[in-house]
């Protein structure tokens, strides 16, 4: 039994998995992102005080040794402790691909175990690398077929609007689409909401949205975008899928997490859920050719030669050809070779098959 | 801090392993293996009883409801769980990379948490699934620029040559390498130990050893290789790179592992360590190259076109010329364009530069 919250990926879901995480990670490399690995594991002290309310979510524990550790509930955190501590140049680009755990409650596509696709920039305190990590962003969403907008606004300018708001209005504005204009009005007040409403984007915003056009990123201001962490300091956003009333992931700045040595160093970056990527990505994956075997000795040699032009799943159960057979149609495989005497190439969906030399095998299969 | 034997991968060598990674899967996925993902955390109760003395390593505790979970100890066992719960048509092949945790001794390049790539099969008893398990990971190794040689026994083969010996005195075998010669006499004494270096290899093994020459592995028979789990029941190998005395991957069959609906399940497979191929492969990777602004806008349309030929690393700082620059040398950037009114390339190497055209720099700069 998979523990409450987890998963297991497998079969089609898990080949798609694979091809998104490699088509992001190269164009975050494109955009000049190096990647970098952080533990799962971090002293509890380092998660402690981050995240705000959410941090009642962390898995923590006790090890063996009596020290308290827990899993890393996001990755910006580790990214904060590893800038604090590495003497790596700044500007430092970097991007991750990795796990994060949450105690919460698991609901549809929402899991305690999930997948997040980041990008941060550390050290500019200049408005041009928000823009570069929102349309870095824009640019993998674009590449898996998946329309989106990017919903803006700045924790600086809610500040200036509303003088300072505490973390209850903050978070009752945060829930605008969750809960709608009317609720959010009970309870910040009407005059809170009209100011919202009608204040229009500060000089930053303004500087940001120029260089979005340049990028050709498509974006909106939205004065009911907050996010809900605490360490959020300036521009913050969410990305919205056409159609879909849901973010599917979310940045800002944050120049006070990181301290080197007591001093801050500006940080802005975004994550980007695997998970609803996956449900929504357009794209196609590639799966075996399933090679049968009559004579192992021969068909070992032809996979040898044929795995150089597609994927070969060979049969490794000397079991008799009609069970083999039955095995390549369970995994929905569209090609089986059979290599006995002869090379024979069967298409499972149109049930034709023709006997060819090895050579020519590669000429006729095309994946 | 870093949680002790754990560590953070960063830089050329972060770039390495990524590379590395996406070879290895890439080569699992020629030989017909999919990938599975199972989470980090599982129930402890099915960890335990599956390793041995060893499973005193396992990362354990109680989640905030109470419930006892631990840290993945390897990839094997929640692949036993997976394959026992879900209905995925046998043979089922995957391949996972991804981390496991034991609260070990750290030692140099031994960590507490630490990845794995993984390949199994499960459902064939067949000693041809064993064959095609090693000759995958042997291209793997070859493909990383590693001389390796798989030395391989079997504990059917030593159960019948020393008549069911008990742990202890698998243990004492399996130690062979790091205690030497003697050490193992005194401890299993000097007749079992003739036995050993006198019988030769068992049937099953010589038909493994063909079906391994029509791969073209590299492989000896070695009656010393134990494994230190105690699930395996055949077959068992230990990869040694050329000239180190170190064990750098190993695997066997394990056939009792995997009960479906109460029914043992046959499966084989291995483990390849990550950090050491790191140390070990012979691979090069790509840095991005540095796109100095003087002109923010002109500097953005340059990086749009750029990109679709390299990885770019814009400057974000809004910093003066002379500070972007010392910023590309603390990287080791080699190229440096430059874009103002005109575009300037600066090979950092030669100390060289000149001023070209926009669609001209994919043709000066080669990586």
């Amino acid at each position: 039994m998979n523990v409450k919250g987890t998963r297991d990926i497998y079969g089609d879901e898990a080949r798609k998995k694979k091809e998104v995480e490699l088509r992001v990670a190269s164009i975050f490399e494109k955009w000049g992102f190096e990647p970098l690995y952080t533990p799962a594991l971090e002293y509890l002290d380092l998660l402690k005080g981050k995240y705000g309310s959410e941090e009642k979510l962390i898995y923590e524990f006790q090890d063996k040794s009596g020290n308290w550790l827990g899993l890393k509930y996001d990755q910006t955190v580790p990214l904060a402790r590893f800038v604090a501590e590495k003497d790596v140049p700044l500007p430092y680009k970097r991007y991750v691909i990795d796990r994060a755990w949450r105690y919460d409650n698991p609901q549809r596509g929402r899991y305690r175990e999930f997948t997040q696709c980041d990008i941060d920039i550390v050290g500019p305190k200049s408005i041009s690398a928000d823009a570069e990590v929102i349309a870095c962003a824009y640019e993998v969403y674009k590449s898996l077929g998946i329309d989106t907008v990017f919903k803006i606004s700045s924790r600086k300018w809610l500040n200036n609007v509303l003088g300072n708001p505490d973390n209850k209005v903050l978070r009752a504005i945060d829930k605008y689409y969750k809960i709608g204009e009317e609720e959010v009005k009970k309870l910040i007040g009407e005059d809170k909401l009209e100011r919202l409403k009608n204040t229009g984007p500060d000089q930053e915003l303004n500087t940001l949205f120029n260089l979005l056009n340049k990028y050709k990123v498509k974006y909106e201001f939205d004065p009911f975008i907050v996010r809900g962490l605490d360490y959020y300091t300036g521009v913050v956003w969410e990305v919205y899928a056409g159609g879909l009333n849901l973010s599917i992931g979310g940045g800002g700045r944050y120049d006070n997490l990181i301290k080197r040595a007591g001093t801050p160093i500006p940080a802005t970056g975004m994550a980007i859920g695997l998970s609803r990527m996956l449900e929504l990505a357009e794209i196609k994956t590639v799966k075996p050719v399933f090679l049968a075997v009559i004579d192992r000795e021969k068909a070992i040699e032809a996979a040898n030669y044929l795995r150089n032009y597609f994927p070969i799943d060979m049969d490794t159960t000397d079991n008799p050809l009609r069970k083999q057979m039955e095995y390549a149609n369970k995994k929905s495989y569209r090609w089986v070779i059979i290599v006995g005497d002869n090379i024979t190439i069967k298409d499972m969906e149109s049930g034709k098959q023709q006997i060819v030399t090895l050579d020519s095998v590669p000429k006729v299969i095309k994946l």
